[in-house]
């Protein structure tokens, strides 16, 4: 048994059932034992015995918190679009750029010529860079592959992306993220094959761990996404949903009723959807990073999902078009400051919150006795101050199931 | 003699004699003689003897820029301010702040409380973070202590930092920063005493660059400014501005009277402050991070700086109250989302133009002989990827004159 105890801490646990927004127990200490979190509490309080065998560390004072979530990425692919990034400021339409196969278009073909070793290192540099912003679970999304052989690739490479930096991963299929090319004009044929064909084989092969779509005008109607929810169902997968980003679909709606997870963006909820989601338990998942990057002016009715207690998560949407962020703590800092989050809703967005959209709510996003020992130690005068910088660089130490991590 | 021949890179020169808006020179190769660069083009162009006896760095075919210069800063205080940050997301209203003793006013008193030793370290903290996003050259602002004995130890703080982290300072004297407690009421006082006592006392110790001022109608009126900048020009002193944040107060107008090196904030410049910016070689300093942090909606006026052929600089503005912005990456990148710059512009904003308004473009800001050998190495497919990214971490490495800094 490996057995750890952190001491001489300041903790912020996100428990609701401590006091506070934070949940602060100060002094703490934090008795890991097999990756787990046996015991946490001021140490005078802790039974002599109970840690007699432990490594101790000490943290000198510091903050320590949970480790940070990233409920929501496409962090798997190939070609960065930095130069259309370029083009569009240099005054160059969407439409040019779309015309000259840019968009997501690029990011397909370039992801479809890449090899699984390429895609895995890329998204392995992505994922470190995560976790230098103190994120020990990440989600990543397929999408860009729309084939069966460049989807698959995807999700091996995310498999083995996360298993060698050492983070908890969720894998979720999207292969109704947009029309490829090769099926302009045959969309029912499209989906059809990605929910009948691809999504039973690749989870047959063991990499699905939950189905999302993109449900909007320029990507999946509603009855398309059902199309694809059924299939999730028939495998016993768990869905979430792009919806409501650019226009209200109804989505939100469509993904409670399927008893989903989470419903992601939510620019344009309704006060039906948001109820619809709090009686389900779906949790909204806000992406400032999107909004910031696309000039978006209609922000999510944050007042809205708190009056209905729908729980708020928060995530980069990590991806090469709409959201190159890069940094967890910035989007937390983003969305108190685009969206109006307070630090601790943030906080809570990327730690508690974050695990019920990733489904893993009993596994890790609090610092309680049971859940996993991913802890994230910062430097820092209070929990606030680390959503209070603009580019906060991350914790100064990461431990994902009491392992410490090097950044 | 030291010399260092950095080769096999991609050098993003910045350098408008060159080709394109990076002035790229690709394969490179940089020759650094005691600090300078001295020849800078394609390897197989360098005389073989000319670097002969030179140190050789091989830059394994990455991008190199020149390192970047934050030309606004307030780095130097006491106290962060986050937990008025999370009270004014919870709700708490400025008023209420400001009558409990916080906004400017806790960071002045925190200054004042802290000892220069405490002072210096913080500051070489930020420093050092601002290196290691890029950062070989800052300005520092005085202006939290408003008293003589805390805006010395303020500039000495400066000082000191800098010496230790190994960065070129520019230190601006700023007691026009806001109208201290002890002086309600005896505004005219204040400015008198600021200007005929505690600036001609602090530039004969030595501390003082450059003279600043708050020119708005919460800080200083254009009359007590040009009071200030009568007292500079007396000393040999270059001035800047704080001009037109938030309100058109003719302060770019007036700083351009007095030949300021530059303006910044400039969200209400006029176009007839823009014309006197453009005879008077005054560069615009942009500061996205205020202008995100404080949710500001009206932009600086880009099109007609451009058209004006205005050098456009952005910086930081890292301060503990409207900009605890603390990554000069993030800061290029929201100079292009927030304010429509190009990537090129943007960059030339943190080196070229950054250098133009802190008075040094003949000595940095761009890759080219005679110039400092301040390098910046990145991993990147091209110079505008590093300003696409959100939240990018920063160069891989760091030369300051030639030497490597420890980031
Ligand atoms: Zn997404
Ligand atoms: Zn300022």
């Amino acid at each position: 048994m490996t057995a750890t105890l952190f001491h001489n801490a300041c903790a912020a646990t996100l428990d609701p059932a401590r006091e506070g927004v934070w949940g602060v127990v100060e002094p703490a200490a934090i008795l890991s034992e097999n990756g787990r979190i046996t015991w946490i509490g001021p140490e005078s309080d802790l039974p002599s015995q109970r840690a007699s065998g432990a490594e101790r560390i000490d943290l000198g004072g510091r903050w320590v918190t949970p480790a940070l979530i990233d409920c929501h990425t496409h962090l798997v692919f190939a070609g960065d679009r930095s130069g259309e990034f370029e083009q569009r400021l240099s005054g160059v339409s969407y439409e040019e750029i779309a015309r000259a196969g840019g968009g997501i278009r690029a990011t397909m073909t370039a992801t479809r010529a890449a090899s699984l070793e390429a895609l895995t290192d890329a998204a392995e540099a992505r994922i470190r860079q995560l976790m230098r912003g103190g994120v020990a679970s990440v989600e990543i999304k397929s999408g860009y592959g729309l084939d069966m052989d460049t989807e698959r690739a995807m999700l091996m490479a995310a498999t083995e992306a996360a298993r060698r930096a050492g983070v908890r991963v969720r894998r979720t299929f999207l292969g109704l993220h947009a029309l490829p090319p090769d099926y302009q004009g045959r969309r029912a044929d499209y989906v059809r094959w990605m929910a009948g064909d691809v999504l039973p084989a690749l989870h047959a092969e063991g990499l699905v761990d939950a189905v999302d779509a993109f449900c909007e005008t320029i990507g999946f109607t509603p009855a398309e996404t059902e199309l694809m929810f059924e299939a999730a169902a028939r495998l016993g997968l768990p869905v979430c949903l792009h919806a409501e980003q650019l226009s209200d679909q109804g989505g939100a709606a469509l993904a409670a009723r399927y008893g989903a997870l989470s419903a992601d963006h939510l620019e344009y909820l309704s006060e039906a959807g948001a109820q619809a989601m709090a009686q389900a338990g779906t949790t909204a998942v806000l992406l400032p990073g999107a909004f910031y990057a696309l000039k978006e002016t209609k922000r999510p009715p944050v007042d809205l999902l708190r009056a209905l207690n729908v729980p708020m998560a928060v995530a980069t949407d990590l991806n090469p078009g709409s959201s190159p962020l890069v940094s967890p703590v910035l989007a937390m800092n983003m969305a108190c400051i685009l969206f109006g989050l307070t630090p601790a809703e943030a906080f809570a967005g990327m730690t508690r919150d974050a695990a019920k959209a990733m489904g893993v709510a009993g596994e890790a996003g609090m610092l309680r006795a049971g859940l996993a020992a991913d802890l994230a130690v910062w430097d820092v005068s209070g929990p606030a101050e680390i959503v209070y910088w603009i580019g906060h660089p991350g914790p100064e130490r990461l431990f994902i199931a009491g392992q410490e991590a090097s950044l």
